[in-house]
């Protein structure tokens, strides 16, 4: 997206000079369902609203977004839909509605007669990161309401065999029960930890532990009819791995674990928070704002990452759930169409929970040579809210303030090494408590944003052409009917050697 | 740190080509002890090399070396000597020796007597990232050694009331060992939440829970005048919060966790590798060619970013680590001399193990439109290393070299989004097995890097000034006889409410 009145602003706003007042502060702002969105701090001003909003209406953005929620194969080189919108409004489809009340009915036979001891869901990329990501973050929540859950919940993603390991060390095997996630049913990954699983659940006397299985993916696919799994839940290629995490793929772990009526309220606020999606004014809708916002740091800043800083602990997951939803997605090179783009795609994405990354890269960020954007991520009240845990909390937002205020408004000192040039632009998300909902609601946010952002870079945010090298050469490595390239036979060689 | 001949190769060498073959990848690596480093598909040519080796005699690294070895006041700000290295090297010094046997016979004694049911560990930054990754890094070891260990293991650290109440969920209390770490003996985070444990486990019955820890600090500070705990173990202003992990701040949990023999083969490790401190040939010492390798990929190519991927699960929490090592240190905006400095410092640094990141953001790495560099690691043998997980491993060293091999050579197509234009630049440590020593290894490797670093760029890798305004900030607005600034304030209503 090459925009000339941007780069004019960019030139003219170089270096950028953040001035931030009480004022400007309590009316850069918006109030979207659950979220509110401040962007005060993000240097963006008057001036890069009317370029932003120019831009989305010349680009349509709204014609694209009512296309892809009418299911058109706005994925076009996969030639699919893109419904992961419609599959969390479950009512909205008879497909999604089935499975979904399928997977309720199940989960909760299971919880009335036992909550498992342990829950292991198997699967990698899109199939543990959204989930593990959500199964931590609610830890809290079912802490302050007393949830029965079960003992652990652990996933299996990396096929390195001491991670399947390490899994399965200290439990029960007979009282667990696993979730194979694999859409395609061809995940390399996940059938040979799979097979592992089976291999080593067998030394344990364990005879087929496909019947402690309920499988995840498409109908018709190899994992249903390889196996006799005692559940299967369909979802359908509509519904991209990184995109997956409100459908059935998310939500059998979440509701085995923490209950269905969780299940419920997260989808509940991701579609309240999805009525945002078209709002055609980025001063309205924070996704649309917040993705105009990424391209101009990416495109017109130099800004090559963005750390996404949560100040609350069981949002741990958040960042790595993250990398995979914007790097995957916006990590293009060329247009939708097929051409050569002249401009910056995805940033690196990157982040700990505050205060905890004050007291790693924060040095860096304040008095690092480079200046990189941040996202803050903040909560007006604790989950486990008690009177002693009263004090740790004021301290976490007077530091969440204090970091933005610093990271902005520098300070000066004669010492170079004491002195804070400042002007390192923010933004902050703001919910009054971290919950199933607001969880719901802030994955829509970050969804949207890609949406949004594909939308404004002319590319397509639902493949992911870029991983499929790599899967041909490591199978000519290992298949001996093909042929290695010596390039990564000579990295074997070194490796195995 | 500029240099004439490199900015005349960056220019001759852009866009970088990088040319691998057999012989390449066999001859363009450096064998230290426990750890190899190869740099072929680095993009790092002869030419490079010889100027590297300029560099480092001109700027006369080896010279500062000594000084740091010497116990001279390296950081300068803060006037202290930089230890680390003889703290590990325990026989060194009488100091580091006596704390490190008390520390022995003290975690012998509890061990021998029963092995703690549960161990948390509370402190910030240095004080939990680095102890917290090497109990990760070592859990399949154990498994594969049926060493006795802890139930759970954890970590208090962030200020997050949430955080705090989840990680004392589910355990007994009554069985739990504490251990509390600040250098200071004043780190606000470490001491509100030692309070919180305090209170909650008051509520649960125990009346002093200061007698379920130990405390670790320097002689005199306000948490050993404070509280009365079991044990003190000592450690002194010569060692770095980010530099600690091989003190009695990382051995304590680690043999708690482990055995005393596992904190003796980790130290060893780390020494052993210590042995090229003062080698002074790039191509024979790998953290210094790394670490020059680090600065032409910063300021040469405008890479902003360095991704480090280990594959193996176990180091996880590796990257998180690194990036308070690396950005804490590197992050500066000014020379030790206190002069402006014009160029660029440390990178940001972000990572998952692989093959998981392979299903996140490695689509960007191959494909988007930034080039950023990847560390790989990786190791020949998996640690818990049985006929039914052969495959796996096979599979987990397939994709590692297919990775490098196709980020470097990229595969032509006349679609665009089925292209890889390669010359995507890694470099990679390879050992036999990840064990305690291996981890010692590249502990030293990482902060050895890192000195060497902030030597070629005449930067203080030592203090964090960088940390200060924000701490000064937050307690501007929690204070009642300070006098808060109105945008910290103002972005504290906005949070409060």
């Amino acid at each position: 997206m090459q925009n000339k009145k941007l780069k004019a602003l960019s030139k003219e706003s170089n270096p950028l000079n953040i001035t931030l007042d009480s004022i400007s502060i309590s009316t850069s702002i918006i109030k979207n369902p659950l979220l509110s969105f401040s962007y005060a701090a993000s240097g963006i001003g008057k001036e890069h609203l009317r370029i932003f909003q120019d831009i989305v209406e010349s680009i349509d953005v709204n014609k694209k977004v009512n296309s892809l929620l009418n299911s058109d194969h706005v994925n076009k080189s996969e030639n699919s839909a893109v419904n992961h919108h419609k599959c969390r409004d479950v009512k909205s489809t008879s497909f999604y509605q089935n499975e979904y009340n399928k997977l309720k009915e199940t989960v909760n036979k299971i919880r009335e007669e036992s909550v498992p001891e342990t829950l292991i869901q198997i699967g990698i990329g899109g199939s543990f990161l959204g989930p593990q990501m959500c199964i931590e973050a609610l830890k809290p929540w079912a802490i302050a309401n007393a949830i029965k859950t079960p003992k652990q919940c652990r996933f299996i993603s990396n096929v390195d065999p001491d991670h399947v390991h390490t899994q399965l060390e200290g439990i029960n095997l007979k009282k667990t029960l696993f979730i194979v996630v694999s859409k395609s049913g061809t995940t390399q990954e996940t059938l040979a930890n799979f097979e592992l699983v089976k291999a080593i659940t067998k030394l344990s006397g364990i005879e087929s532990i496909e019947k402690q299985c309920i499988g995840i993916t498409c109908k018709g696919s190899l994992l249903e009819t390889n196996y006799n799994f005692m559940h299967l839940f369909y979802i359908d290629d509509s519904i991209g791995g990184r995109f997956s995490t409100s459908s059935v793929v998310g939500m059998t772990i979440l509701a085995l674990c923490y209950g269905t009526d969780i299940a419920d309220a997260f989808l509940e606020g991701a579609v309240q928070y999805d009525s945002v999606l078209t709002v055609n004014e980025v001063i309205k809708n924070a996704p649309l704002l917040n993705a105009c916002i990424s391209i101009w740091f990416r495109n017109y800043c130099n800004h090559q990452a963005l750390g996404v800083i949560p100040y609350n602990s069981a949002l741990q997951l958040f960042p790595a759930f993250l990398q995979q939803l914007i790097c995957e997605s916006l990590g293009k090179q060329g247009s939708i169409d097929g051409e050569p783009l002249s401009y910056e795609t995805s940033p690196i994405i990157f982040g700990e929970p505050g205060t905890n990354a004050q007291h790693s890269f924060f040095q860096m960020l304040h008095q690092g040579s480079t200046t990189t954007p941040l996202q803050f991520i903040g909560f007006k009240k604790p989950v486990i809210d008690t009177p002693v845990g009263v004090k740790n909390h004021t301290l976490l937002n007077s530091h969440k303030s204090a970091q933005i205020a610093g990271l902005a408004m520098g300070k000066n000192d004669p010492n170079i090494n004491k002195k804070f040039f400042g002007n390192r632009p923010s933004t902050l998300i703001i919910a009054s408590q971290q919950s199933q909902k607001v969880l719901g609601a802030l994955l829509s946010f970050y969804e949207n944003t890609v949406m949004y952002e594909s939308f404004l870079l002319n590319i397509n945010a639902f493949d992911q052409e870029g991983v499929q090298l790599g899967k041909v050469l490591a199978n000519n490595l290992i298949d001996s009917s093909k042929v290695a390239d010596p390039v990564s036979k000579a990295y074997w060689d070194l490796l195995n050697k």
